[in-house]
């Protein structure tokens, strides 16, 4: 049994990993802190667990933390990095879900996020965790750190091309739809129901902290660097992020043989899924799994490319995916506790 | 590993049942039949399962429909009673999901559903297959008349007062709410998005058919005849019934008494779980899982017990409830496939 | 033109009586206050005012407050009783839309809401602005106490019956589900999108405040003593109220003559609307307008009469029945301003 | 008084037609055709307008149809251009809402709508009705083709930078989301509630009917051939549509400026909103209302400005604008009987 923490347990990515993990048959959850609801149980704040976990939180406590195989770090950016070089080199493996160490470049991270980084020491030793594009190294990894939401679904859209030296030009267009949980469980307008319900709404055009993300690992897969214009939308649903992204490709080509590439390209890849021309995917498919549907068609007429993703970005945005680097890194199966498919209808 | 095959496998319920199966250990799905479907495969009906079988539905053909230990009968009411009398005896066992053998008196069918009943010979034998009431009669039994959604929150509501002999008098009011799933997958306007959206209306007020079948089985309970009255009502969620149900009670009680009550009756059934007095239940807690969450409070003032019940009407109200039955009556694990927690947030 | 003033106008239901008052052609809006929001702009926090009005909010001021001819007063409970008394007798007429002066017993109002009445010697003198019922006694009154969301729903459904002598005994049942706008525009994890989108719940069962104000005024009609049992739930709209009424009659009745004395009783009032058998109202058809649709059902088999009835709570159920009172107390016409039809697909 | 006809007033363009006709002061509306519905009462269809008329669909008859001011055809793509050659020169004016007589090119209409015009000859003659661009043609007009819902908030967002010459290169990139109540009252599985809820999809990528439309008009604007990659999404709202469009730029602009040139551009457009630095649209902003909000920004790391424009697709996406187009033409005050606020929360 692989004995698990989780630091930061309280919020949404955390109460994730709590449900995945109940069903996960290798995992024992050794603690989950909490530390403004240190004494509380997670069924108090989550109901939906009561029937999993009689468990409550724990204060921090770096001693405790240290206490097992594999801590799963879910605080927001700006703590995280203030936790982890205290657990560094404590003996077991580490994923960060926060956007802390995705960035390679502190002065990224000062400009993007509007914080000096007070571990740029850590910042090159962290793999990211994008299992499909990244599966060796992760295998070899103590430290990940865990892809956002919307760069999960934008690589996996635009990957192939990028490796195969299709995109002809800047910028690439990566334009998404998030549901609102993306947002987290702090209260706030934008998330009051009556306000995003039955609406749609566009926000941090061009401004969004996952932009350099995506730019920093598309430039990996292309040996260039790649320039994005990243526009989120908020959608009223409570999971689900759908990525519409838009190249131009060199050389001709036909929606037919672009599939076939991806098809290719994620033949060994369990949770992703190729739909061919006739379908297209929709974030219901892939509601509470871990799987990313997506498609690609070409509009011959004006030599773009248009890439669909999607995913449940508490899942394989989050979560989902942190347990699938859990269990790559741990040399388990690595759909181990994955195996849900889409709830739907 | 159990053999099964699902009859009439494109509806709702029948996705479901395969969505559910296929993280079943101890399953194998032997056919899906669907006329209407056959030879197509189920993924392009049901993208979401693509990740989990590439099986297509086939024609039913009786012969082949026998090939298996568990039949699943999930086609509509009215084309059930047509076909369960040519399976009969067949060697193994039959779970009916339809409302055609759910009611013992072919008067009452007739009255309720409109037709009249084509096996009324078959009524008596099918055992009642709410597993938290009648768990002994299902282990043993070959025939299972699957219940209905909104009977299976309301009779799970109220059988601990019945058993208790606390119910003074008649009707009983039953208050339900259901998400759009419960209506199938045939297109109706009642169910397209923009007339059902942003929405909440009453309908079949006093007609519904599921009144009979909630007042045979609490009659049963109480050992007395009890009445209702029942009114369905349709909210904009794909999946989720609720049921406020109102009872007078004999004799003096609190909320805190009436709450360990139903914590003693429901102590050895995984799937119940009973809020206290700090909390109510909302759909969200077992959105796609087999779980039905519930409290009670006491209306000291007016003398009225009001239950509060929630399900998945596809998952706990239909499929999950079906393989939940399967479970019990092949001695596998009660729980064996079902252990998904509710999708929340 | 009437000068209008609004007393806590940054809340929904001041938001509201802003857009309607908008297009009222007899109304000036003389003054906003928001002590939290002085100075800022309307549309700042309302965006989809900006096409209507440039006009900031301005901080509450007692003797520029009394420079109106009608103050609507649309602060929370608790804090409008500190204010009224201050205004009264200013010269012209006050619309409370709190729940401050609803309840004529303060012992009640105690208990119910859970703070002391501060200004019990007003109790008595404020007209319930419940135009259907209490139309001649609005006409003139200086002092109205605008109706709770749920109560208007109510009351509307049962009134007939008890002004009838109809209702055979005690309690009645009301049952009702409610949008989130209801819970106003403060953040909370209850109206969070992701904890309640999808999702259905009950709350306050049997303890909420509107509790007496229904009994208040239904014994009013029936010139009786009412008690009733009420369970308000959330659905996931953003607004709309559905309320289903359960009582028990005296006498034999069909649902046909029932449809009719109900026609009856609504004859003169231009913003109820009675379906009869073939239709059930749903809250689409009365969404951001003033109207009340309803239906009755006689369910011969339990003796029930079910009556269900929908508004909007933020029109019907607050602002635009203040605006109508307003008309009426104003003598204009009482639909001025509220010729709106539910905004329906 | 202004008499108008509406031919195929049954589907939803018809219904929101009769809404905002219902309180329109100087419209009498004198017949309303819907063959599949001759006889029936509006409301036994639409119960929300009961409270407006007491009207019956009758037959199209085209001796009777001549009989009006104005008339509106709101048939299905392929159907009007059968019907209109037969109105022409009748006396009156026509409003067409469908998209028959958009595009001017029949070869166009063949390859997109993927059936030949039999009506080529009127192509031309009618003048595009979107007043924001065209209103002196408008005014002078006797055939008016009503823009398309996704093209309208396209054309708005765009035609600012295209008139002052500042796109730099092709193709634009439009991203548009819209609510279910855009498919029509028609019944599909795509509008299924239980398959659409929850969830966000891409469709018709690159091949939807709008496009050519969109360029024929962005190309007059730009007195230069324009073309554009259009994906359309459907997200779960009843009505809305948030279009995003990417266009690159030449010479050096700012966000600030931009904004300046579009509250230029838009000074005496009454139902557009320009919003600032500060805040973003979104579609509950005009939920039930005919304006257009909208802002830009300018993302100088990648040469492209983004503009996000919202409407209401049933109001000025079409029924909406049809009805401004009607003022204009008929000398009447543009925003008559339009002057409802955007329905929020």
């Amino acid at each position: 049994m692989v004995k698990v923490g989780i630091v930061g347990a309280s919020g949404y990515t955390g109460a994730e990993l709590i449900r995945i993990l109940a069903n996960h048959p290798r995992v024992e959850l050794a603690y989950l802190t909490a530390n403004k609801y240190a004494g509380q149980e997670v069924a108090s704040l989550y109901p939906h667990l009561a029937v999993s976990t009689n468990q409550s939180f724990i204060a921090y406590d770096e001693k405790k933390a240290k206490d097992a195989d594999i801590i799963f770090v879910a605080l927001p950016h700006g703590t995280s990095m203030k936790i982890i070089p205290d657990l560094w080199g404590f003996g077991g493996k580490i994923i960060d879900l926060s956007g802390d160490f995705r960035l390679k470049d502190p002065e990224l991270y000062r400009k993007w996020y509007g914080i000096p980084h007070t571990a740029p020491s850590l910042l090159g030793k962290a793999v990211y965790g994008l299992p499909e594009l990244y599966r060796d190294q992760i295998k070899k990894a103590d430290f990940i750190t865990n892809p956002g939401c919307y760069p999960t679904s934008a690589l996996l859209a635009v990957a192939p091309l990028l490796k195969a030296g299709l995109v002809a030009d800047d910028p690439l267009i990566i334009n998404s739809c998030s549901g609102l949980s993306g947002a987290g469980r702090g209260l706030s307008l934008t998330t009051h129901f009556s306000e995003c319900n039955e609406s749609v709404e566009a926000y941090s055009v061009g401004v969004h902290k996952h932009t350099p993300e995506m730019e920093q690992e598309m430039s990996v897969f292309r040996k260039k660097d790649v320039v994005i214009t990243f526009v989120p939308h908020l959608v009223p649903v409570s999971r689900g992020i759908l990525t519409t992204a838009y190249c131009t490709l060199s050389g001709n080509w036909e929606t037919g043989k672009l599939v076939g590439l991806y098809e290719d390209f994620y033949r060994t890849s369990a949770f992703i899924k190729v739909l061919n021309e006739d379908s297209y995917p929709k974030t219901k498919h892939v509601l509470g799994s871990n799987y990313c549907y997506l498609t690609i068609r070409m509009d011959v007429r004006t030599g773009k490319a248009i890439i669909v993703a999607v995913i449940d970005n508490l899942v394989k945005g989050a979560s989902g995916q942190a347990v699938q680097n859990m269990n790559i890194m741990c040399g388990l199966a690595e759909e181990e506790g994955l195996r849900n498919i889409g709830l739907a209808p």
